[in-house]
């Protein structure tokens, strides 16, 4: 009996998924409201609006059970679907996340220290929270923000009227958070099973650029108690929200402490190192946690590190001449800013991988991807 | 520019080849004379016959290199193509392997011994060869057999004419081999690449089951002399060849030396650990070749068993809670006889792919899937 998942959105999340999908025997029917979304390539894809009932009746009655490409569907139609179909993650989940202000304060509900943070609606609102939380500090949209767009940095009293003005200046919710100048940004990329089992991967470390991230290097070296303690925050905001499925929870590493970022509610860009780097990937796991499947091991194989290619795809032929790199085009047309696609590096260690990174930081005429050997910890 | 792959047939092969071609951003394109072969889930399929010229024309107009999943092809249909398009591995090669009698013959002549052979077109050739080459021996056709058809085991002076009726009675020609009794059966799955460049991944040892792959593990214990024969066979049999894309050549191995049995030219199903067991599969390295790409690393990560499905696949649930098991259905319909699907187990060592190959044999009821601790070598 084929069981066929839905996914609501068709990008390069859904497209890897799709792929993952294949081996296990799952169709995959894709929703986007683009008609040459690129997870369209390798699943059925119907074009309709988030909200054209009438699409997301039929798309309801062609599936299983439904996802996530996208975590800002509306969740009233992520709520009509959960009538008439299993939806995981649930959309109650979802709508806590979609929003940064209810999703931080959950974050510190649990116990998870998070960056100073104070909603802002009007200009008076911006006034008083900067007076509290100080500067530099970060404006951000509550919603909709993805790849570091939607925010303002605010580092001196002139910046507030710039980012006042550039996030709308009052025509949507916003909200202040401290800035942090932190030592790592890591992740936790975790999935919980319909029982309610948790696996999480090996800590990931993340590298942003123009706020979009750039490169993820895992296995890192992380002391015993800092990794659990990301673990055990993981499973408290998973166990809170009933979530079912991959997601990653962004975290700061600041003066030996950790504090909650974000958390994306799907597949995330920092977990894509797992395709190759990991037994089962995040993709592999998210399908067999929404179809109630037992959920696949999520260790490590030797070291990875994903490099992002923003914009454009460097040239294929001088990429594959890099050993134990793995290329990933994503089929999506150029364009500054967008994700087009990603490589991973696999090695057998964090040695290894920091001379493989600095030759592909000099093949692909990119230094950022060389971290130091410190910085690697070595 | 988007390169567009050609495959002739569509069997699961071709739907792994098609898979590979995804993240690389290759289109494949695949003609099979059944509408409903399993690659054209996840390709786009033209059915039509193998000599039917206007298929191939259209199929030669909409690729850029046209390569097999089959390779009983008529070589007048390969050759056709090639006039017209790149076709990998040509046509000669394809042809000398497609015949039991040149091929054996060819091995011969590159100094890797051959089970004593005897081409057989009438009774009295076969009572000559049985009285040449003794008893047991094993009665073949010398085109198109696969999977153990075509054959017929002869231990007795009574099983001759079984044989030869069941062959045909003449109707094709046929090769008489000496039955060996083999300790081992071994392939080296091998790419080379269209400027000559030769890479094999680690040798694998497989186990059939009524004359179809039932086993295969990889790494093996084996004298570096012996891995280091295996390997200059494969490149001056592909050499000779000109053959360019992936090979298996399969061996048995008998008192300590080599005999050739067969070389399959394409991708086989004794390289389908690669996917996950090695750092670039077979199927990805076929298409590196055969577009001209610069090939993939070769090394095995691990210890990787795959175990093949044959008539029906067990149950999923079940398999998937085997840790380190990846699952590969086939999307075809259950038959006796058929290869479905498979599922490879990957291990840090064979140590512990001893015991996960326990585990797995018991799951699935599949005693011989549990090969003792000294014939792995332990
Ligand atoms: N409070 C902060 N202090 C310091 N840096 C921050 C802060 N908030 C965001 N950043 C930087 O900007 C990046 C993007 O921010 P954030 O994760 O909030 O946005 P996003 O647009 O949702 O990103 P993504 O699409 O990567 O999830 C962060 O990963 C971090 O590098
Ligand atoms: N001469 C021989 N001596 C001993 N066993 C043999 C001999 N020939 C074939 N066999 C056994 O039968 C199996 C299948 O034979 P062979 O490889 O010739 O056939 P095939 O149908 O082309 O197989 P495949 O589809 O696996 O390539 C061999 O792998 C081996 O186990």
């Amino acid at each position: 009996m084929m069981r066929t998942v839905g996914i609501l959105g068709g990008g390069q999340l859904a497209r890897m998924l799709a792929m993952a999908a294949v081996p296990l025997g799952v169709r995959v029917l894709v929703l986007d409201t683009s008609g040459d979304a690129c997870a369209g390539e390798v699943a059925t894809l119907i074009e309709a609006d988030y909200t054209d009932e009438a699409a997301l009746a039929e798309f309801a009655d062609l599936v299983d059970v439904v996802t996530f490409d996208f975590e800002n569907v509306p969740a009233s139609s992520a709520e009509w679907l959960a009538q008439r179909v299993p939806v995981f993650p649930n959309p109650g989940a979802l709508a806590t996340v979609q929003d940064r202000l209810s999703e931080k304060t959950l974050f510190s509900d649990l116990g998870l220290a998070t960056p100073e943070f104070a909603a802002v609606d009007t200009r008076e609102d911006l006034e008083a929270a900067v007076a509290r939380i100080g500067l530099p500090a970060v404006l951000k949209t509550r919603r909709l923000g993805y790849d570091g767009k939607g925010q303002a940095r605010l580092r001196q009293a002139a910046d507030l009227d710039i980012g006042w003005q550039a996030l709308g200046a009052g025509r949507v919710p916003l909200i202040l958070e401290a800035f942090v100048p932190f030592q790592r940004e890591l992740s936790v990329v975790a999935v919980r099973s319909r029982e309610g089992e948790l696996r999480t991967w090996p800590l990931t470390r993340n590298w942003h650029e123009n706020g979009i991230l750039s490169l993820s290097v895992s296995p890192i070296p992380v002391d015993d108690d800092l990794a659990d303690q990301a673990t055990r925050f993981a499973r408290r905001v998973a166990e809170r929200l009933d979530y079912v499925g991959v997601f990653a929870l962004e975290l700061f590493e600041h003066d030996g402490r950790l504090l909650g970022n974000e958390m994306a509610p799907r597949v995330h860009n920092s977990g894509h190192w797992t395709i190759e780097g990991a037994h089962s990937s995040q993709f592999e796991n998210h399908l067999r946690a929404v179809l109630g499947l037992p959920l696949g091991d999520t260790a490590g194989r030797g070291a990875s590190a994903m490099l992002n290619f923003i914009g454009q795809l460097p040239d294929l032929a001088t990429a594959l001449t890099i050993p134990g790199l793995h290329w990933h085009d994503y089929g999506k047309q150029p364009r500054e800013g967008r994700k087009v696609g990603h490589a991973t590096l696999c090695t057998q260690d964090l040695r290894s991988l920091h001379r493989r990174l600095g030759e592909a930081a000099s093949a692909f005429a990119h230094p950022a991807w060389a971290p130091a050997a410190t910085e690697l910890g070595l």
